[in-house]
C-alpha cells in the first residue's frame, strides 16, 4: 500500500483533492493554513508547484469607501465576460480582527446573495481576531492555496487599515485604492503616500458631490509623481531588469495609474475597472515585472522562513536561565536590546 | 589623553552633550540614528540606561482629520500649563514617504509659526521616502534618543497608513485615536478595528455637522467592546500581573477610553484631552501596565535585533552560490519557500 506522508481523505491528499476541485477539501486545508498548522504546510509544499498562475488583485482604501461592494461587482462582471470563457474568481476578505464587529457577517451575508449559486466563485473571508502580525502570512498562504486551486483571478480585499495596505501591495500583481468623492482634495490626504501603492485608482460613489475636485486632486498629484507623463517612474525597475537582459530589446511606456469612476452599488463603471485590470497584468507580462515582483516576494517568503527558522534553532542551543538574566538586565537599562543581543550571541 | 570610542564634540561624546541639552548635538544624533549609522547605534547604547523617564503618545486617525494642528494644540497646552512647572515636549512627525507630498516641509511651517521660540519644545520631522520597512525601527530610536534627553512629553504624529498606527500603538503609552464628525456612523469604520488600539477617541473638528452621531456610533461601539461598562477589558491583562504578584492586592478598575470633541482650529477642548493623557497615565502607572508594556517594547526591540544578527552571521557563512542555486530553483517553483529554507539549513 502507498503511503502519503500528509493527511488522507479518500486515498487522496488534500493537495490531489484541491487540484480535483474538491471545495471542501480547499475550505479545510484554507482552515488549517489560517490556524499555522504543520499539516497545512506540508500541502502547501506539494501544492507549491501549482502557483504562479492567478492574477492576484489588492483591493484598499478607507473604511467605508465600498470596497466589498466593489469587490462583489468586479467578481460578477468578470463571469459575465461576454467573449471568451468567463474567468474563475476567489474573494479574500481580510477583516482586521475587530471583537467589535460582526462587520465579516454582515458583508458575507450580502455577498452570498450578490454571487450565491456560482461554482466558479469562492469566497474566503478572514478575520485576524488581534493576532495583528500574524494576518499578513496566513494570506500569503491562503492566496498560495487558491492559486494551486486554479482559481484566475484572486481578489484580496483588505480594510485600510494597519500593515495590511502595504503587505498587499508587496502581495498583489495590481492594487487598487478605492477614494471616494471629497476624499483626495486635502493635502493630508496627498500625504498619506497611498497613491504610491496604487495601480489603479477608484473613486466610488462617484454620484456623490464633489467627484470632479477628487478626480483633479488625484491626477495632479500623478502628475507630480510622474513627471515626463509617467516616463520615468518604472525607469529604475525596467533599467534593472535590462542590465540582467532579461527584457533586452523591450522597453514599453511605464504604467501611468489610470483614475477610474464607479457606482458600485447601481452598478456603475465596473468593466472599465476590469479591463483596467486586465490592461496592468498585459503591462506586467509585456514589460517583466510580473516575473520580477514574482520573485521578489518569494524571496520575501524565503527570508521570512529563514528568520523565523534561525532564531528556532538559536533558542533551542540557548541557556533559558541565561537569557532570563540578560533579558532582566535589559529591563533594568543596564544593557540596551543591542548590548543584550552582543551578550548572547 | 582619554580616548572615547564614540564621536567626539568639544571634548565630549554626543551622548554626554545631548544630556548636557545641546541641541545641535541632539539633531545631529537624530539624523544618525534616521540613517542607521553605527556611531548614532553606539550612542543609542550609551544612552539607554537614561530612557524610561518620557510619557509617549501617539496619534493616529485618518488623514485628513486634523492630527497636526491637534498635536501643536497639545504642546501649546502642555508648555503653558497653570500650575507646577509646565513640562518639555517633543514632536515626531512621521510622513510617510511621499515622493508626491511636501506635507512634511508645509505642516513644518505650520508649527514653526505657533511653537517658535520655546526652548521646551523640540520638533523634528520623519519622512520615510520610500523605506516601508524601515521606519519603525529609526522612529523607535529617535523615540530613545528624545526620551534620553529628558523631555517630558513625546508626541508622535502618525498619518493613518500602513504599518505606522499599529507600530505606533505598541510604541506608545497612550495612543490618541482621531475621528471627525461624519465618520463611525458607518459599519465599515468600526469594522477597521482602530478602536481596539485606541486609549483616547477624540473627535476633531467637533464643529462640524453631524458630530452628535459620530460621538454616540463610537460609544455604541466601546460599549459593545467593553461590555460591563470596561470591567473585563483588560482583565487578561491585570489577571496575568496578578499571577506575578507585580500588582497583589493592587485592582483599579479597567480604562474605558473617554470620547473626546475638540475643535484644534479655535483651539477647543484640548485642556481636556491633555488631561486624559496625564489620567492615563496615572491609570497605567497605578496597574502595572506601564511597566509591563515597557518590557514588551524591550522585549520586542531585542527579538528584532537578534533576527538580524542571526541572519547576518548565517549569510557569512554561507556559500553564496549553493544560496543562489536554491533561489533559482524556488524561483522555477521546484522547491518552497520553506523546503528552500529546510535544503540550505
Amino acid at each position: 500500500m502507498l503511503r502519503h506522508e500528509n493527511v488522507e481523505w479518500f486515498g487522496m491528499t488534500a493537495a490531489e483533492s484541491i487540484l480535483a476541485g474538491d471545495r471542501l477539501a480547499l475550505s479545510r486545508l484554507l482552515t488549517q493554513v489560517e490556524n499555522g498548522t504543520k499539516e497545512g504546510q506540508a500541502e502547501l509544499d506539494l501544492l507549491f508547484k501549482n502557483t504562479g498562475h492567478a492574477h492576484l488583485v489588492g483591493v484598499t482604501g478607507a473604511p467605508g469607501t465600498g470596497k466589498s461592494s466593489l469587490v462583489n461587482q468586479i467578481a460578477q462582471v468578470v463571469r459575465k465576460a461576454p467573449e471568451g470563457t468567463p474567468r474563475s474568481v476567489a474573494i479574500v476578505a481580510i477583516d482586521p480582527s475587530s471583537p467589535f464587529s460582526g462587520g465579516a457577517i454582515l458583508g458575507d451575508r450580502v455577498r452570498m446573495r450578490d454571487l450565491a449559486g456560482d461554482t466558479g466563485v469562492f469566497i474566503r473571508s478572514m478575520a485576524s481576531r488581534g493576532a495583528l502580525g500574524g494576518l499578513a502570512g496566513a494570506t500569503a498562504g491562503v492566496v498560495q492555496v487558491l492559486d494551486a486551486a486554479g482559481f484566475d483571478l484572486i481578489l484580496i480585499e483588505t480594510v485600510g487599515i494597519g500593515q495590511s495596505e502595504i503587505d498587499i501591495a508587496c502581495l498583489a500583481h495590481t492594487t487598487i485604492v478605492v477614494e471616494n468623492p471629497g476624499m483626495g482634495d486635502d493635502i493630508q490626504a496627498i500625504k498619506a503616500g497611498i497613491l504610491e501603492i496604487a495601480d489603479i485608482l477608484v473613486i466610488n460613489k462617484a454620484d456623490r458631490p464633489g467627484v470632479e475636485n477628487t478626480e483633479r486632486a488625484l491626477r495632479v498629484n500623478l502628475e507630480l509623481g510622474y513627471p515626463d507623463g509617467g516616463r520615468n517612474h518604472f525607469l529604475g525597475e525596467i533599467g534593472h531588469l535590462s542590465e540582467n537582459g532579461s527584457d533586452a530589446g523591450q522597453k514599453p511606456g511605464a504604467w501611468i495609474p489610470p483614475v477610474l469612476r464607479t457606482i458600485a452599488t447601481q452598478p456603475s463603471g465596473i468593466p472599465e475597472l476590469v479591463e483596467a485590470i486586465w490592461q496592468h497584468r498585459e503591462y506586467l507580462v509585456n514589460s517583466g515585472l510580473l516575473a520580477k515582483r514574482d520573485q521578489e516576494r518569494l524571496e520575501h517568503d524565503f527570508e521570512v522562513t529563514l528568520q523565523a527558522h534561525l532564531k528556532e534553532d538559536w533558542k533551542a542551543k540557548t541557556d533559558p536561565s541565561v537569557l532570563r538574566t540578560v533579558i532582566e538586565q535589559m529591563f533594568r537599562r543596564e544593557l540596551s536590546p543591542r548590548q543584550a543581543v552582543d551578550r548572547l550571541i
